[in-house]
């Protein structure tokens, strides 16, 4: 018998808000927790001042359970030739916006680290999840015996009972329809397993509770995750229209123009497969893909790009990420988008 | 309010048993039907003679619905250079299998057309569904007045409206997890949505019945696409480890071996996109896949080659169609099947 979900993370609806660095708020969190779901931070670009601040403003404004997210990617391995190479694609693209010289191909941010984790034992958030697998064995071990709850993405089988062998209290099955970033972090190439086929057989295969995540976007995908088998649901993209969203309003517009069919994985702005609206940049740069720098260089690459377009109100350089049930997207709020699938759900 | 499509279909399960042209047999499609389920005929590359032996048949074994399943590919308009390229890189293949010269660089197999459509107004069928579209409207309407139900296969909302428009009675809406071909035929590039995100947006944006088709397997499948919002379901995969499955054994020892993340979807066999368990042939091909000439003439060329490796228990070159709910195959029989789920679903 597995541990109810909703008892391990500490919350009332088994519904968490994903995070998204970059595009979630704390003020989403803060909505989504106190709305009695988990609220989720995108914290894998924080320094660690930042990050010390960021808990002690959490504790301020709610005493329900949050969720602190990092990625724990490989570091990056390409080589200077092809982070200078990637430098020249992206020349005529800095000039078109006047951004001036083009960034170094250097990491900006970095995999979850030591001193990143003495920040979450001094916060000691109820939940931490990571992304791209999980921190060395000891920062998992010392996260536990500092009560915090430990999740982690799957993208196969072979990666759910991985990361319950190796200490996550609970696995997010991510779909291949989710939005940004895709977790795979065992299998050498992406094995796009949808929802629908990845839920029944990561609940199979391991005995820590299963939540869903991918495709879901109204109270139909929750109740659609329960009969799967899963213990809970992750939603992201359906909180990108609501007010507390820090995404562009171009980023808005698209979403809720979108059918859900022009949506695609690139790696074309991180150097690691994500999914997004389709723009310009995607498609001029397709050819490219297999050539880029590694994660997270290109993510360094074209940050300024990304913020220039945003800030022109152009859609071609943002990097819309999407999953494809956004044609069920609607303006709205955090709490009520919650409130509402709580009711419809029956949760 | 939409007609109950177990109405609609004449059936007591709304369990459809995808047709699967190659791998479904009529000894399956009886069994389906009349374990209460809607059998489906793979007829995509059958002649009317055969076709209309094939009627009598079923006339004689069942008295349920049975579902006659044909293609409306566009012509291939590949050139003839293409085709001889094709016919090169498949030289060393069938030499390795002593297989002589290589088939001419031609389709073997037609859209449904004029001939076979008039041996379907004398079988008058109860379901015809199509794949890759519709016929001609004249041809739709005649089938419709003759009393045969029209079902189609969409990948998008577009293509789910578009098949509405143009007479189908319901719309399978066929997610990216699926096995076999993949049924786009509006949108230029396949969009590769998942399950879980098409089938809500589909039921939102038509009135006729929708069946969730893709990554379902089991009782938690069936009950999670009504969540969803759909009426029936298709599905294929799991019947292809039943005793009337017509496919070699060594692609259904494949099948039982596979978690479900050894899948993708590949044009090397056909010249149309359709998923299958990576083999050699498809990793050798792979970089070849954007050269190849258009389906069906594709499939005409690696005919041979599909044979000899399945009789040499071998699945080198099989096209080991499967889709990604694999993990959950088990060795049954059609109608056991289909009898667990309805008990185990509450249908």
């Amino acid at each position: 018998m597995t541990q109810s979900l909703t008892t391990l993370l500490g919350i009332t609806h088994p519904i968490i808000q994903a995070p998204m660095a970059g595009a979630s708020t704390p003020a989403m969190a803060v909505a989504a927790s106190n709305a009695g779901a988990l609220g989720s931070l995108g914290c894998a670009m924080m320094k660690a001042d930042a990050l010390r601040e960021l808990g002690k403003d959490m504790k301020n404004q709610t005493n329900r359970a949050v969720n602190f997210n990092f990625f724990c990617h490989t570091e990056p391995a390409s080589s200077a030739e092809t982070g200078e190479a990637a430098r020249a694609l992206m020349k005529p693209y800095y000039d078109e916006h006047r951004l001036g010289e083009v960034k170094d191909a250097n990491p900006t941010h970095f995999p979850f680290g030591e001193e990143i984790c003495d920040v979450m034992l001094e916060i000691a958030p109820k939940v931490i999840s990571f992304h791209f697998g999980l921190p060395p064995a000891d920062l998992v071990q010392k996260l536990k015996d500092n009560g915090s709850v430990i999740l982690s993405s799957a993208t196969t089988v072979a990666e759910a009972k991985w990361l319950e062998a190796n200490g996550a209290d609970a696995i997010i099955a991510q779909g291949f329809e989710s939005g940004g970033h895709r977790g795979f972090f065992l299998e050498s190439e992406d094995a796009c397993i949808g929802t629908m086929a990845l839920v029944p057989q990561i609940v199979d295969a391991v005995s820590v509770p299963v939540i869903a995540a991918g495709g879901i976007a109204d109270a139909r995908g929750i109740k659609a995750a329960f009969a799967l088998g899963a213990s809970g649901v992750q939603i992201g993209t359906a909180f990108l229209n609501c007010v507390e969203a820090g995404i562009p309003s171009v980023h808005k517009k698209e979403l809720l123009a979108s059918d859900g069919s022009n949506t695609r994985t690139t790696k074309v702005f991180s150097g690691r497969p994500a999914r997004g609206i389709i723009n310009r940049y995607m498609e001029e740069m397709r050819e490219h893909e297999p050539d880029l720098p590694d994660f997270p260089i290109m993510n360094t690459l074209t940050g300024p790009l990304r913020k220039a377009s945003g800030t022109a109100n152009s859609p071609d350089f943002v990097s819309l990420w999407s999953g494809q049930a956004v044609g069920l997207n609607r303006e709205s709020t955090t709490e009520e988008l919650i409130q509402s699938w709580a009711k419809d759900a029956k949760l």
